[in-house]
Formats: C-alpha cells, structure tokens, sequence
C-alpha cells in the first residue's frame, strides 16, 4: 500500500488552511451540516469499514476495552453525526474582537481571534475522535491533519472520506481534513517535526505518546495528559454529598481522565466518613495507608506508585490527611494538574482549597466528571490541556484560535 | 568558581513560586517599589560591576554595538528603577475573573487568571532585561529564572543581588528571583530541559538559541523570534505617509525586532514613491529587484537570501511587486509572522491585508515601531511572540499567566 508522503499532506493543508481561513462561518457552517448528513446517509459505509478493523482487533487478541473503544454501530454514529450538527450552533471563534481600544496617539488598536492555521492531532482508537477534530478544526477555520490508531485505520478512512466529500459538497477546500494513513508507530517523530507545516500539535494518549512529544517535538504543542484526580472529603464535608461525589468520580465513567483515582480524608471525619465511603464505592478495588486500613479491614496497602497512578479502572487509593494542608500538600506532589475537588461546608477550607491547588480545575462539592468541553457549555472539544500555556482544561474551539493585533493610524511614527 | 546546581536553582523556585502565588498585590507591588528604591540607592555598585564586564568586552575585542548593548550608565539604571515602579501603577493580572457563568444543572463556573509558576527567561546581554524580567514576573506572581550570557554576568550578579534585597526587605521569597550563574553555552540544553521545574521557558535571542530550544527543550516555550517585517506602499498610498512611515520603520532604530527590513511597492506607483523613499532612506544601503533598480540605478541587486534576512541594520531590500495579492504572497512566503504594514487610502485593500496577513501585528499607515508592550498599553513586556500559541505579540503580565477553571456546586454529580 501506498501512502501519500507526510510533507505532500502538509503542503496541502497548509493551502487549505489559507483558504479556509477566509471561509465565513456560513460557508463553514454549511459543511458541517453537510458532514452530518452525509455521514449519516452513509452509515452503512461506516459500519462495514469498522467491521473490518474489529475483525483486525479480535484477530490480534486485542481486549474487550480496546474492542470497545473502537467499535461504531447505528447509534454512535448517529451521536457523531449529532455532534458535527450542534457545532454549527455554537459562535463561529473567528473574527472576535478580544479587546481593542485607542492609544493616545490615536492608534486604534485591537485584537482579533484567527484561526491557527494547521492543526495536528495524534490519538487512539476512538473514531469519533475523528469527526469531532474534524468538525471543531473545520469550525475554527483550521486545517486539520488526522493522525489516528493503526487499529482505526479502515473506520478513519471511510469517514474521512464522508468528511471530505461534505467539504467538497459545500465548496471547501477538501484537503481542509487529511487523514494521515501512515500509521506505523516509527514515523510519529516525523509528524511531531512537521515544522513549519503544523501549528498547533495536539497528542491524545498514554504517557509514552506525550513523553516521545515532549522529548521530540519540534512544532508548537498543547499536551492532553493524563488525570490523577483526587476528591478530598474535609472535616467539615456533608456525607451524603460526599458519597454521591465519590462515588460519581470513581464509578461512573471509570476509564475517563476526569475519573478520581485517589480519595483524601480528613483524620477527624474518617472514622465515619471511610467505612461509609468503602461501602458505597463496592466493587472498586481499594487500597490505602496505615490509618485507612485501620478503618477499613481488609483493604490492601496503598504504594507511593498508587497515588501516582492514574487507573483508569476500578481502582482507588486512599489516604487519611491530618488537615487540609496535608491534603494540598498530597495533591501538590501526585497531581497531574487536571481536576481536583474538595467535598466542605467550611467556607474557608474551601476558598483555601480553590486558591492553593493548581491544577486546570478546582471544583468545590461537585464530580470531577464535570471536567469536560460539553458539561462546561464549551461543545465539543479537541481534548484537555493539562500545561498551563495556551490553553488550560477542556478545548473547545476559542483554544483553536490565536490572536492578531490590529493597528490602524493615519501616518503615525515613533518617536 | 562554584556555582549553585540547576536543580537546586530549580527546587528553590518552585518552592518560592508557591508562597508568591498567595501574595497579594500591595505586597508584591511593595516588593517592586522597594527594588526600584535600592536600584538607585545601589546604582554606583551596579555601575561598578558593569565596568567590570565592559572592559571583559573590550579585552574579548567584542563589537561597539555588543558593548553599547551592555554598557550602563547612571540614566539607565534611573531608568531601569523607572520601569519597576511603572510596573507598580499596572493592574494585577491574577485574580482576574475571564469569564464565567452559571450551567443548567446548577453549577457556577469561573476562569480565574493564576501566575504560571516558574518562568525561565534565556537572553542576551542588555541588563535591562533583568530588571524587567524579574519585575513583571514578580508583579504577575511567578518565580523567575535569569539566565543571562556570560558577557554580562557581573552586571547581573550585581542586579539580582539588589532584586533579592528588596524581595527580602519587603518580606517575600528572595528565590522568587534567581540568577544562574552557570553561562557556559553547554548547559542551555540542561536548562531548556528543566522538567517539571519550569512552566514557562523565554528564549530571547538569535536563530541558533531558538532552533536549540526547538530542537530541544522539553519544557513549554513561548518563542520570542526574528522580525522580518515588510511595509507595503500599496498603489492607493498617500506618499507623505509613506515616506514618513517606512523611513520611521527602517532608521528609527534599526537594531531591534520590530524594524523594517524590506519594502514593497505596488508597480503603478513606484516609478514616482520608489526614487522619493530611495533619497529619503539616504543612509541605508539598498538593494532591490529588477525593477526595482530600473527605477533607482546604483542599488545592489537583491537575493532570495536579502529577502529573507532580518539585518538588524541598516540595510533594506525592495521588490516592486504588480498588485496586492503579489504583495500578500511575498509577506507570506518571507514573513516571520512578526509584525507586517501596509499604507494605503484604499478601504478595500486596507481591509484584506488585515484580514489575509499572517503575523502577529498588521498596521495600516502606522509604523511597525508601535509593536512593543510599553507602545500597545501593556507597560514592559517580556518579549514579543512570534509563534500562535499562548501568547502573539508584545508578552506583558497577562501573557505571564494562566487560567484555572473554578467550579463551586452543592453535591452535582454527573449522569
């Protein structure tokens, strides 16, 4: 099989990207409707394609949990083709005026959001991954360039083509959305030094993805890494509200980055709140420190590599903190700066908490699951920055844009 | 000489950028106020030890401009202190509130501007990049690592000696501004690689400090880049203004990023702008294409390579080009994205060179001069960003920040 080579794909999209940034958020707009319906008319296309990779996945042994990520039916398609649909509603990025305002040398100055220009993304094998980077880059008047799995190979293909075939349909620069088809693992490194092609590399994955991107990248990148997220329940924490967060942070998406992996307790509740808690979160494997045994028999011990790792599964590790500074202190040394929450009614345990944690969200009585572009009225997203430059939490498309000055005068000179 | 490890460097950082991110403004502008204070109280041991380093230069047999751009002198540490308590009158960025709402279910949601922990800046030998450096990373909470060149170590010793002096006095962490002393050209790679350390890395200097930190670093950056930058005379062009406009661009102070280094002039107008811009540019060597040396006999001819070269001095290339959109190909194929012009009295032409040039900063009849904080209303800036993350453009206090998402509820969980 041949493929086309990474430098044709990325001098086409970089035309592309001209193009598309001077598209009006009609003209967008009307692509993606028109991705949504013709992804939707062509289910069947999809489907089979994905067959395919699920057949390639059961051959090579892979696990249900891989299976699962991966496989599309009806349903999920139709949520993809949603997705596509409901990002026409939201404000096309582009064009707004950030701030702006006259010099007193009457230079009229603003700053107007733009398009980046090139987007990369490398990820796994979810395919809506795959129509939704397309239709938020698409959006956001970006070129996209489609790194997905191996594993995806054929399912990408197929909607890449449904994707395509909108574009072309609506009057846009097809080549707006490439997918790149080489997925061997070597040439990563050469997507990641696409220089002068991408402007903005976003790595979707393990560790290793984001270390091999921090250890190699030559082209500007927002990191989506992983989430070690603790809830601590404080002395002052109502029980039922504890419960019900701990549970929904643990339990109900288990697999997800917003998922808490470790459960702080304050000393003095502990003898009532963990007994509570470990027989609410049945069926999760708990481990934890010395006095979280104590009062909870038969849990196993908790290793410093539990309260650095994040799960991503039935797991919790747990550790009973003296006060609330042992707790911030815990979350300084393990967190991964993505979502930590703090369950209270002490007004100034909480405030302390929002202040003193640094991390892209701090929440106060409510799930980590919230962490998330949709849950927070952003739409979709791209992924979740855990750096703290460019953009910092969940992505949607105003992270897709930068900024331009605009400096207008009537023969101003420095003097 | 010992000087003290990176890593060491590093880890006081880290633990004065935690107690800085507490302080509240009146203690961080005290913090400034009282730098500025013995900035001038101690100006004869600064000037002492910059006499050291100015007859190092002139031992080494380094260039007048080098030893210009290190030499101080007692107004320029005045003005130095002045820029400190500028920095005092500015607004706090962090605490700002971004923006922020309630979502159905009940949950408040904010984005709060918070510092980005530990800076590190990589530059050159201007002393006065210290003293702005450490103010505006002190002003915006964050804790800064100076590595300076070796060229003007002392002059840095001497200035981080009084910086930390005054952080001491007005009761903060006196880490919160440190000074690697270690300038030998081997351990940039280490610094540049300071994971885990430092949030954000500022590498202002030449091409090969920034192709090293593209090839290298490992820790986010913000590139402060090469200014190639254009002033197009479009054919609709008022000739006063262009006249006042490019001989302000290119002679004001040629040395610095946002200079002009070539010039563009729409054909229909050339052959009466170009001879009146040549003999207004007396001074400046020129050098031109064909057409451009049909108008004006005795200028060199220019190469690919003239087009492309930031000088830096005194010396401009000049292309005739046919129309506008000759002029938006060449700025997109030579521009290094920093700050581009156009004069013109065409609203039309005005608007699409805005909209369709791709730099950090698009004037119109304005001087590219303008592009710097302290011109655009940000007081000092610590940069000028040429690439479209995080920042684009002048970097103030604001760029030297992030944001946190805070989210307050009353037991939310997801379903």
């Amino acid at each position: 099989m041949t493929t086309t080579p990474l430098a044709s794909l990325g001098s086409r999209a970089k035309v592309a990207a001209r193009e598309l940034a001077k598209a009006s958020s009609r003209q967008k707009d009307a692509a993606l409707a028109t991705s949504a319906r013709l992804l939707r008319s062509e289910t069947d296309q999809v489907l089979s394609a994905n067959s395919a990779d699920i057949a390639r996945a059961h051959g090579a042994g892979a696990s249900a949990t891989v299976v699962d990520r991966l496989r599309l039916d009806a349903a999920r398609v139709a949520s993809m083709a949603d997705a596509l649909d409901a990002l026409v509603a939201l404000d096309d990025p582009v064009g707004e005026v950030v701030d702006g305002g006259v010099r007193p040398n009457g230079l009229r100055v603003r700053r107007v959001r733009v398009p980046l220009g090139v987007v990369g993304i490398v990820y796994e094998n979810r395919p809506n991954v795959t129509s939704d980077a397309a239709g938020l880059c698409v959006k956001s008047g970006n070129a996209v360039l489609l790194r997905g799995s191996a594993g995806a190979l054929e399912t990408n293909r197929a909607l890449a083509q449904v994707l395509r075939a909108a574009l072309e349909t609506a009057g846009m620069p097809v080549d707006a959305v490439q997918l790149v088809e080489d997925t061997r693992h070597e040439t990563v490194e050469e997507f990641v030094t696409l220089r002068g092609v991408i402007d903005c590399l976003i790595p979707r994955g393990g560790p290793s993805l984001v270390e091999l991107v921090r250890a190699k990248a030559s082209v500007p990148y927002v990191v989506d890494g992983d989430g070690n997220c603790h809830v601590y329940v404080d002395r002052a924490a109502d029980l039922d509200v504890a419960e019900r967060i701990v549970v929904n942070a643990k339990m109900q998406r288990p697999s997800v980055c917003n998922a808490a992996e470790s459960l702080l307790v304050h000393a003095e509740i502990a003898p009532t709140a963990l007994p509570r808690l470990a027989s609410a979160l049945a069926g999760v494997e708990l481990v934890g420190d010395e006095a979280a045994r104590a009062l909870v028999p038969g849990i196993g011990a908790a290793t410093e590599d539990d309260y650095a790792t994040e799960f991503l599964g039935l797991r919790l590790a747990i550790a009973v903190v003296e006060d609330l500074d042992a707790a911030i202190d815990h979350i300084a040394r393990y967190s991964t700066g993505h979502s930590e929450a703090i369950v209270t009614n002490d007004y100034t345990a909480a405030a302390r908490f929002v202040r003193e944690v640094d991390a892209a969200a701090v929440l106060v009585n409510a799930s980590t699951r919230f962490v998330d572009g949709g849950e927070l009225g952003l739409g979709a997203e791209i992924g979740i920055s855990t750096q703290k430059l460019h953009a910092r939490g969940p992505m949607g498309l105003r992270e897709l844009t930068s900024v331009k000055y605009v400096i207008e005068g009537d023969g101003q000179v420095r003097s």
